[in-house]
């Protein structure tokens, strides 16, 4: 079968990939849909990021959807010809972590398209691919888009969480790429109810407003605009921190409000912040890794149609056309998720 | 004026009242709508509830809109001829529960229409009222009768509040009088993924569904419905009791999941409860009672349509026929939430 | 081996019981103390609690210490020799509430000396015991005594952690068994600022003032002395309900403050509640069941001398005479806890 | 009377400073003993801190007991003659933060002895001061340092409330001043299980061991010491960042656990973080600053002798040789805390 490999920055390859083995509570399945995370594109523009690099070919790739093709001994719950999502995180589930329902710490984790761990761990962007059945969630009534949309979404509705109460809260997203935009659509289904966002592309504020945001800010264009949430201490409840720049997040925490709480959701380096106004301010800084739950989640609210996520997929091409995606994903000012179609 | 008072049970008389002057910081509303509430229909049945009972004529009333007449001095964020919402809410703001931010458990509230306290505190169906203007919250955009709703929404999004962290989570809700239907509002707001909803009358169960409960159960019809519900220790993770009535949240207990948070929202007298289940269990029972800064939220996400309680006013009559509105409300096969249009 | 074996209600026999085989991961183990506890008096009294029946002969016991006499295929972190307290929780770790970190919840529980499955699971009096190497926290520097007090220690760590934020706080603790003494103890080490403890007893509450109580109160010859405490809506954070009798409940609920916490760990059948004052006041009614890491953390803190639980020790019996040692126990005037000497 | 006044940086003076009114509501205090802080040194040696800077002159001090000399109207619960621990916190109560409980962030704070507003607020170095009743809590059965040190404790009684549950928890200090010694004794009061400390003075380590630390490190002679403590993610799962310093800091989020929970205390100015580790272990990094209630519950845990912080009291001299103190409050390798004596 065809998989999209790897092999350095600006090397990644349509080629072949050899066939899996059906266990025990696995499915095989045939891949319908597989989105283009930012992780993805460093690995395609830069061979990785920060100390994690590529040091032997990866199959790209970790939000996909797919048909079930045959079902392992054992497997009940699912359906040949059943459109699942596909979630990539699989925790070891009896590590100390895993224990506490932290799975998304396993100490063992093998999530797909990672080359944290070394042999890197083969990602899912692969025409067919044998799964854990407990890691499909049937998607019956979602398009195959929506449901490779699963993954990404649920980072949000982890980071949701994370951030505690949301009813009636005032809220503030930096960076609208699609991790932004799909919390403020997180943040506005739990509750929200003030939702300011910030960025430098006017292609992707433009979304944001559409995602729901109340206003937007072109932080490049309006440098003061948040400046004036930071009266009497400052306004927002929680910041959604997205956009991995240290300029975007001091910025953001002038306008918090005193006990507000910043989800770190951007990866990045070391950021300098300004720890006087954290303190003083009582913030709290929490960071949010992945998700676990909440993929189910994600899929059984886009199926009520209380999130949609539709709108935010602004491309979807063929397997054929795949390294053209990767392009066209990088480019902030026409893009916000880019799709490979698999069948 | 005319003001709408109680006497004794079964004697409530639309009468005149005295008007008040305005003072500082105050303004001066002319009522536009009334809703009548659980508690308002005890005075007028039974003449109270509990322990409390009527010792002088009171006013009833409090979940009104209003449109401001005058504005007294300094009062600066209101303009004549604007809706508000009026909360029925006066906290001292300086005893040590006010000072903890627990203004709903303040020791010297004067809560309007309520016969706790001697001399009562008169509500606010009257046709003209004094009012602070702290109390007034802009409603600009929304109808007299929707504003009006503000008071039993805040009710609910405190009782969410309560409940903690709601998104994704599986909700009972025990009892479809007008704040059982509130509380599936406000927990689909704050993000629940499946609600569940009993009573015993088919007609609030069929709006109950309209409001977005995922199914409903009529419990005289269907009595063992719930108990499926109770495998593998249970599975709801929030309970809303808004029946007051034993047997409901006895029921409810069956299907609730370890650790599960009850939500007490009845005011009822002493009931029996399942000790054994809620210590194995670990169940939470929180009451939950009145609201304060909820009430500002809930106008606010009924002005953006985040939440719409428009479907749930089924009646609205003159001050001439209110009450004929009390006899209405009281019918629970034919009213949810009846309303007195005093304009 | 000789065990403790309980036929039906006063039919309690020490006799011979069949020896365990060493498996792999486990370890064979000679009883060195072992604490009769409330559940054990139920079935030596009563037969059962509730609906919980012998059924078939059961050994009893399930507070013990142990010292190490062999070790299993691949345990490492256990010496020959060596005093350990032993956990008798065995969840399965692999059930949905274990994979929450839940496991005091768990589907599978195999809790020594439990008559609520069947066939029963077997208790930990018994002269020799396999078991799994994770069912052993080493005692060192403890007596066997002190040891075998883990067991009910975890249970009032997991309450205190189960009642949150403990520092500075007001804390009563109705019941003064050795449950209500360990929930003195607890709140102490956590950092209550006061504690008022009631019971009917004057020997407990001597036990009680010793074990750090800031008073005492006895309710039958004080009965109005917590209403005192119930002034301008009430004065106690926290309530450890350590009785299970609905009036000791009741009084402590009109003693709480406005979002007080009750937790609940007396085992009874229904209870009245008086549900407007919870409602009202907005308390938290909380069940603790069981333990599941405050087990390890309960002999770290008595090995540190941070938790001092001998003086609750009353009486140390032989094997021989284990059977006294249950009317003993059974003698709130006189034993506080009594335990049975196994070598 | 006298006053301790700052003029500049090391322009520090004994002179006369006149009195005050006694007002309704009010107290005259006769000064007995004042403690010399970290802010008081940095306006001593520096002029100020960050941008806060002396532009005028300012009475230093904020940590003082006294003796009650007159009582001003309306004022019941002290008495004449008594010795009280005079909380320096003097908050509105009635700015929006006021009203939600967060004394500490409050917009109109006059804290005692600040240069952040101007006029400056006069601090409470002198020989009688008029403060508000609510001020002085009663330290009967204290020393007058004690009494003294209610300050810098309620500091660290509110970060350990900010961190949230502690009983049983692995705890690691950064730095061993009056501050990382004070949280010792509270996180040991709130039940840490395990407290770790690091620092760059031998003689600070060693009263940190005295206060409780089960272990002391000297990050200039063990550097690598804290690593072993990352294994499988890390180990700690509260911080107490009491350095102020970058490095300890991040040496210090190596080894704490995923969801740890780090309380910054230092103020510093901007610091470089490592953003990746923060997010990917999900810690939660939180401000704490000052304290509000905790003032009071310092007070009564030290009377009951549950906490006891005379050993670090190092230093106590008179009045007259106060500029004296501050040099010796400067040094971390002979003081700990000093205190001056004015009576």
């Amino acid at each position: 079968m065809k998989a999209i490999v790897a092999h350095a920055a600006k090397d990644v390859r349509i080629e072949e990939f050899p066939d899996e083995d059906l266990g025990k509570g696995q499915v095989r399945l045939k891949l319908a849909t597989g989105g283009i995370c930012g992780s993805d594109l460093h690995y395609y523009n830069h061979g990785g990021f920060g100390t994690v690099r590529l040091r032997q070919p990866m199959v790209l790739g970790h939000e996909v959807s797919a048909v079930v093709e045959a079902l392992g001994e054992g497997v009940e719950n699912l359906e040949i010809g059943q459109l699942v999502a596909v979630s990539p995180s699989r925790p070891c589930r009896s590590c100390r972590y895993c224990q506490q329902g932290l799975h998304n710490q396993c100490l063992n984790m093998r999530f797909y398209g990672s080359a944290m761990p070394f042999p890197h761990i083969q990602g899912a962007f692969r025409e067919h691919l044998i799964a854990d059945a407990i890691q499909c969630v049937p998607a019956d009534g979602l398009s195959a888009g929506e449901a490779a949309m699963a993954e990404p979404l649920a980072v949000t509705l982890h980071a949701t969480r994370r951030a505690g109460e949301m009813l009636g809260k005032r809220v503030l997203v930096t960076g609208c790429g699609p991790i932004g935009l799909l919390s403020i659509l997180s943040a506005r289904r739990a509750g929200a109810a003030e939702i300011v966002a910030t960025d430098l592309s006017d292609f992707t504020l433009a979304m944001a407003k559409t995602a729901g945001a109340d206003r937007t800010i072109n932080s490049a264009q309006e440098p003061d605009a948040l400046a004036a949430y930071g009266a009497d201490k400052g306004t927002f409840d929680v910041l959604y921190e997205c956009s991995g720049a240290a300029a975007a997040l001091a910025a953001g925490i002038t306008a918090m409000r005193p006990r507000g709480v910043i989800i770190q959701l951007g990866l990045g380096g070391d950021m300098s912040l300004p720890m006087m106004a954290i303190t003083s301010k009582e913030l709290e800084l929490r960071g949010s890794f992945r998700f676990h739950e909440e993929f189910a989640t994600g899929v059984s609210l886009m199926q009520k149609g209380l999130i949609d996520v539709k709108p935010l997929i602004t491309h979807t091409v063929p397997l054929a056309d795949a390294i053209s995606a990767f392009e066209l994903a990088s480019d902030r000012s026409r893009a916000m998720k880019a799709q490979i179609r698999f069948n």
